[in-house]
């Protein structure tokens, strides 16, 4: 098998998994639970909000756990909104967002919140002097993502958090991390940023974790109600295990960012070069992207006709986001790419397992996908 | 160990945590995923989603999967909230309603909504008249919980419901049935109820899961934007691992409900006489109560004080409902019982796996602990 969609998912890591399994078994207690078995599950519980936070230099204090990327961002976004709205009439977002971040902001639009989404120009870069331009006083929140999904646009949040708070001191910062959370070098500590989400499943954890960064003295309200834990924020029995999971996932790969994004540089370099040699094939990532994410796209083939190609041959990648599920690219449609190129595109995303050989047989594949499906 | 906290969660099962690790290792696929392990995936899903269904008597298509029973409360609630707003004005509930409930409607509350709360009488029932006659033209939800989780009162959830709807039949039905799922059986075919609520740590499954069965025609607003997961209802990528634990901990206690509660009314009935005997204990639990709760008050020592005496010998107890970590109950407030009774109360909470020997232990450590404690 050839997995190349790891920006989709990624496969549990083993250890992981049996350490998930062992702390479901052996710590049973629920958090809230005043006697030793709570306990334990608490300090368990602390244990791993101090793993996570030390992979962006903050403090455990200012980690809550979620159950998804999406509800981090739902907590983040829907609690900026109530806390700003007295005030702010506009939120301002970059037109590349995943769907837990703009699907989230129509809800506030439907409430009366004006959204400015700034796109992406063709080139898959976020004008930054235009998003800039948008931010005015009536700004409660600036939404944008570490790096973009789709196509691997890597943003640096400290440096644009920056420039908006010269801008507008009051307004809250979002960063939506999923795509980019110990896969680039973060420091969250100068407290520029005041939320960012994070998802365990990309990063070698199972599917149903995440965790959402507030700075600390950073106030929002509730969205749900509930018991009191994650200071209310996340109320719901913590799910001990996945947490354990997350903060040994975060220790572990926290440790190795730069060695693992050196790899990814090397296959996605190949992968690059060898595209390129083809001369019939678009790159639709910027040069400067993450380079995790590799799109482009193919002519003359659809691009869920040639993913159901390289599946026969066990190589997978991806139409367009798996959140998606086949509908044209939310990222490429707001580049206004061509109908044709939208229609072809493929994402490649790698991860610290991904090999040579991957990306040979992905070559390969396409090369034989191409020749037997593309339109004479 | 003699662990009677059960309805602040239960040990997972070892059969069902073997699953779940099996599951984390061999369906990695986003259900998302256009290609084969995303499919395998999405089968996982649905074939659980029809072994939850099968346990009310509804369709797959009626389950929806969650994070969490506070999850599912949340979306039922402040999605018919969105629904009914444009006519509605109160909400009706009872008066002993876990967080998950109470505490997300005090944020719709805070939106203008009059919250009509009915109160337990001192013996722990809801007066279902004066429930009744809370209910008015105006009234866009109805919620109130199948068993409650501190004193374990049983409310039949779908002649309630049949009477509410006699009442006002456009107002949206909301059960919390986290305390009874598969504890107590329960058929919603009949269309009586809008929507119901369950959890699966309460049933031997890891914390981090839950799911929310909406009648089917029953149409409510996202709580949560994100990717279409789950029809929109609850996004972000589906625990598949808990998800495919939770439809088999359907299957395998849905069969068996009748065993256990007659396993958990015998020891319920052996405490209640034992207590009985002593003279000194007062039951605060309701005698038609579900026999998986038994809470009572022991006199002269704080119910603290006690279950740190019964730690220190293994056995463990709840002084109120884990989820508000050691606040006077809620549930013993409103029945407005003397504050003496309530610093006194203890919850005895039993599973499958709940012996006599438990029981035994746990007499004798009152015993021994009142005996030490007790102000003399």
């Amino acid at each position: 098998m050839h997995y190349l969609d790891n920006a989709a998912t990624t496969v549990v890591d083993p250890e992981l998994a049996k350490l998930c399994y062992d702390t479901m078994l052996e710590i049973f207690g629920n958090p809230s639970s005043l006697y030793k078995p709570g306990m334990v599950a608490e300090r368990a519980v602390d244990h791993a909000r101090a793993q996570v936070a030390a992979t962006l230099g903050v403090t455990g204090a200012e980690i809550t756990f979620t159950a998804c990327g999406t509800e981090s961002d739902n907590i983040a976004l829907q609690g900026a909104a109530e806390r700003t709205k007295n005030w702010a009439k506009n939120i301002v977002v970059t037109g590349f967002e995943h769907p837990a971040v703009y699907r989230t902001l129509e809800l506030l639009a439907a409430q009366g919140w004006e959204i400015r989404a700034i796109p992406p120009d063709a080139g898959g870069h976020i004008d930054e002097a235009a998003f800039l331009e948008a931010v005015d006083e009536q700004t409660g929140l600036v939404a944008f993502m570490f790096v973009n999904n789709e196509i691997g646009t890597l943003l640096d949040p400290v440096a644009l958090a920056k420039k908006v708070r010269a801008k507008n001191g009051r307004a809250s910062i979002h960063v939506d991390g999923v795509q980019g959370w110990c896969k680039h070098p973060l420091q969250l500590s100068g407290g520029e940023i005041d939320s960012f989400a994070l998802s365990g499943h990309k990063m070698h954890c199972p599917k149903g974790v995440g965790a959402l960064y507030l700075r600390r003295n950073y106030r929002i309200g509730p969205v749900f109600g509930g018991g009191g834990q994650e200071r209310g924020l996340r109320p719901g029995t913590e799910n001990v295990p996945y947490i354990v999971t997350l903060g040994a996932a975060a220790e572990k790969y926290g440790r190795s960012i730069p060695a693992r994004l050196a790899g990814a540089k090397k296959l996605n370099e190949l992968l690059r070069e060898e595209l390129a040699k083809r001369g019939d094939i678009t790159v639709n990532s910027p040069a400067d992207a993450s380079p995790y994410v590799l799109n482009f796209s193919i002519p003359g083939v659809r691009s869920e006709t040639m993913l159901h190609f390289l599946e026969s041959k066990e190589i997978y990648v991806s139409s367009g986001s798996a959140c998606s599920k086949g509908a044209a690219s939310h990222t490429l449609t707001a580049m206004r790419l061509p109908a044709a190129r939208i229609d072809g595109a493929l994402r490649v995303s790698f991860c610290d397992t991904s090999t040579e050989e991957d990306v040979r047989a992905l070559l390969n594949g396409l090369e034989e996908g191409l020749r037997a499906l593309q339109r004479r």
